[in-house]
C-alpha cells in the first residue's frame, strides 16, 4: 500500500499554487464574507468557534443570456474562477453546468429555483439523476457550443472554493482545525443535504492545521469508501476531489440527521445566519459526541467552521405568520 | 410654534459626545457587526442597499448571578455602556431591567427565553402589560438594592445604541440615507414586532445624511403622533427618546405586515440573515410604495439599513423538517 508522502505525489486537480491565483482573478468580485462567533456557541461545543458565513456570498453566476449557470451560495467563488479562467471567445458562447434541485421531492428549495429566474438565468429541467443531468447538459452544448463546466469535478471549480479556507484564515490566524461539509453524492431520502460540489478544501503544504470533513449518515458515505481500496481504483481518476479528500482530509465525521437540523436550529436562533441543512453540518460534527469524545481532537481548540449555504425552503415559516 | 433649530437647543438624553464615549466604553465587549449588500436586492430595490447587521451582535447581558437580565440581540450595545457606566459598587447589586417577552400569544419567542436561561439569567414573569412589568422591576430592586435600566428610556441605552450607525458611517463611509426600526410600544395584535428599547439613533450635528425610521402600521403610530402637539406635551419629558425622534428623524415610513413579513423572507432566502420581523422594518419600508415614490427621498442612493434582533420562533420549521 502506498503511503501518505507517496500519495502526494501525484498531481492534484487543485493545489496551493492555483488556489493562489484563483484568489487573485476573483477577489474583485466577491464577498469577503465575514467570520462570525459566538460566546454561547463556544460554551457550548466547549471550543472556541469561529463561522466562515460563506453563506452571504453573492448567490447564482450569470453569465450571458440565455445559457444557463446554476450556482449555490457554496459555488459562487469555484463558478467566479473557472468563468475567469476562459478566453473571451469562449466566454461569449456561454456556459453551462448543472445542480442538484431536487424539485420532486418534499420541501424542495423552491427559492433555489427562483434565485437563478430572478438572476436570468435559465433553468433546464431534466430527471432527478446524475445522468440525466449530464446528458440534458450534453445536449445543451452541442446546440449552442457552450463551454461546460462541472458543477464540483473541475479543478478551477475546486480552486475557487479552496479560496474559502485561505481567506477564513488570513481572518483568523489562530485556527487549529478546520472543518468542511462535504459529499457531492447525496442519497438521503429526503435529499435535504444538497452540498452540491467542492468542498472547499484548502490543499495546503505543509499542513499547519488539521482539516476535518463531516458529512451527513445519509449520504453515501464518503467515510466509507476512503476505507475501501477498490472504490479508491473505480473512481479516483473520474473524481478529482477524491485524492484530495483521501491524501488531506484528516478525518471525516459522520453525523445523524436529527442533531444536523438542531445545528440548523442554533444556527438560526443563536447565530442568526439561515445557512440550509448541508450548510451546518460542520456545527453538528463539532457538537457530536464522536468528536467530543475522540482523544485525536481533545487540542482543536480554535475551530473555523464552513457555513454554506442558503437554499432552504422556508414556506411553512412564512405561511406560519400568514395564517 | 417651535423652529427645528430653536428645538435642538435643548439637551438631548444622548448626543453624539456622548455615543462617541459609548463607543470607547463599549468596543472591547462587542462584536463589530458586518455590513453585508446583495446585488438582488439593490436591483429589486434600485439603490445601493447596505445592512448593518446588528442581528449577530452579543445577545443577552449577563452581570453577577441571579439578577439582571436585558435580552435581545438590538440591546448590547445599550445595555453595555449602561453597565459600565456603573460604579463597582452599583455592578455588585446587579441590574434590573425589563423585556416585552410576550409568553402568552401564539408564536412567541420561546428561544428569547431559552437564550437569557442559557446566560444564567433570571426571567421573572409579570403579566404582559407595562405597568405591570415596572412595577415587578420595582419589587425586585427594593429587594435587591440593584441598579434599574429602563430598557430603551436612558440615555446610556440609547448612546450605546447609537454606537451602531456611527460604526456603520465608518464601514460604509458611502451612505446617504439611514434607516432604523422604530417604535417602543407595539400593539400589533401578534405582538411580533417587539422592536423593544432603543431606537439606535446617531444624533450628528451636522446631520450629514438623510435619517429616516420605519415602524409598522399595527404598532402605536409615533408617525401620527409626532405630528399630534398634544402628545409632545404629555410625553416628550417622559420618553427620553421622543424629542430625539422629533428632531433628528427626517420621516417615519409605516408598513404593512405583509410587506414586513415578505421583507423578512427576502432577509432569510437573499441575505440568508435570520432577523425577527421588526429587524426586516427597514427593508420593507425601502422596497414600500411610500418610500418609492417619495420624491423627497430620490436621491437616496446609499441606504444603510440596520438589521436587528432574531428573536422569532421558529419552531414551526423545525418541526416541518423533523416530520
Amino acid at each position: 500500500m502506498e503511503t501518505k508522502s507517496q500519495m502526494r505525489d501525484e498531481k492534484y486537480a487543485a493545489d496551493i499554487s492555483s488556489i493562489r491565483e484563483a484568489q487573485v482573478r476573483i477577489s474583485p468580485f466577491i464577498h469577503k464574507t465575514p467570520v462570525l462567533s459566538s460566546e454561547t456557541l463556544n460554551s457550548i461545543a466547549g471550543r472556541k468557534l469561529h463561522f466562515k458565513c460563506e453563506c452571504f456570498q453573492k448567490g447564482p453566476f450569470f453569465v450571458s443570456s440565455p445559457l444557463l449557470l446554476i450556482s449555490g451560495a457554496f459555488k459562487f467563488r469555484g463558478a467566479c474562477n473557472a468563468i475567469f479562467s476562459l478566453n473571451d471567445d469562449q466566454a461569449a458562447k456561454g456556459v453551462v453546468t448543472h445542480s442538484s434541485i431536487h424539485c420532486n421531492t418534499k420541501n424542495a428549495p423552491k427559492c433555489k429555483v427562483e434565485n437563478v429566474i430572478r438572476y436570468n438565468g435559465q433553468v433546464i429541467w431534466s430527471e432527478p439523476t446524475m445522468r440525466s443531468r449530464e446528458d440534458m447538459a450534453t445536449k445543451v452544448l452541442q446546440e449552442t457550443g457552450a463551454v461546460f463546466v462541472h458543477p464540483y469535478n473541475d479543478g478551477r471549480i475546486i480552486s475557487g472554493q479552496g479560496t474559502i479556507s485561505l481567506e477564513l484564515l488570513e481572518q483568523a490566524p489562530q485556527i487549529d482545525t478546520i472543518i468542511v461539509p462535504i459529499s457531492g453524492l447525496v442519497n438521503n431520502l429526503r435529499r435535504r443535504f444538497d452540498i452540491g460540489g467542492g468542498i472547499g478544501c484548502q490543499v495546503h503544504q505543509p499542513l499547519q492545521f488539521e482539516f476535518l470533513a463531516a458529512e451527513p449518515k445519509g449520504a453515501m458515505n464518503q467515510a466509507a469508501h476512503l476505507k475501501e481500496p477498490k472504490y479508491h481504483m473505480k473512481y479516483h481518476k473520474r473524481v478529482n476531489t477524491r485524492p484530495i479528500v483521501r491524501d488531506f482530509v484528516d478525518d471525516i465525521i459522520t453525523v445523524e440527521d436529527k442533531d444536523i437540523i438542531e445545528a440548523m436550529r442554533l444556527c438560526y436562533e443563536i447565530l442568526k445566519v439561515a445557512v440550509e441543512p448541508s450548510g451546518a453540518i460542520g456545527l453538528a460534527a463539532v457538537l457530536s459526541d464522536d468528536f467530543r469524545n475522540n482523544l485525536a481532537w481533545k487540542d482543536c481548540n480554535n475551530i473555523g467552521i464552513i457555513l454554506s449555504g442558503g437554499n432552504v425552503d422556508l414556506g411553512v415559516l412564512w405561511d406560519s405568520f400568514l395564517k
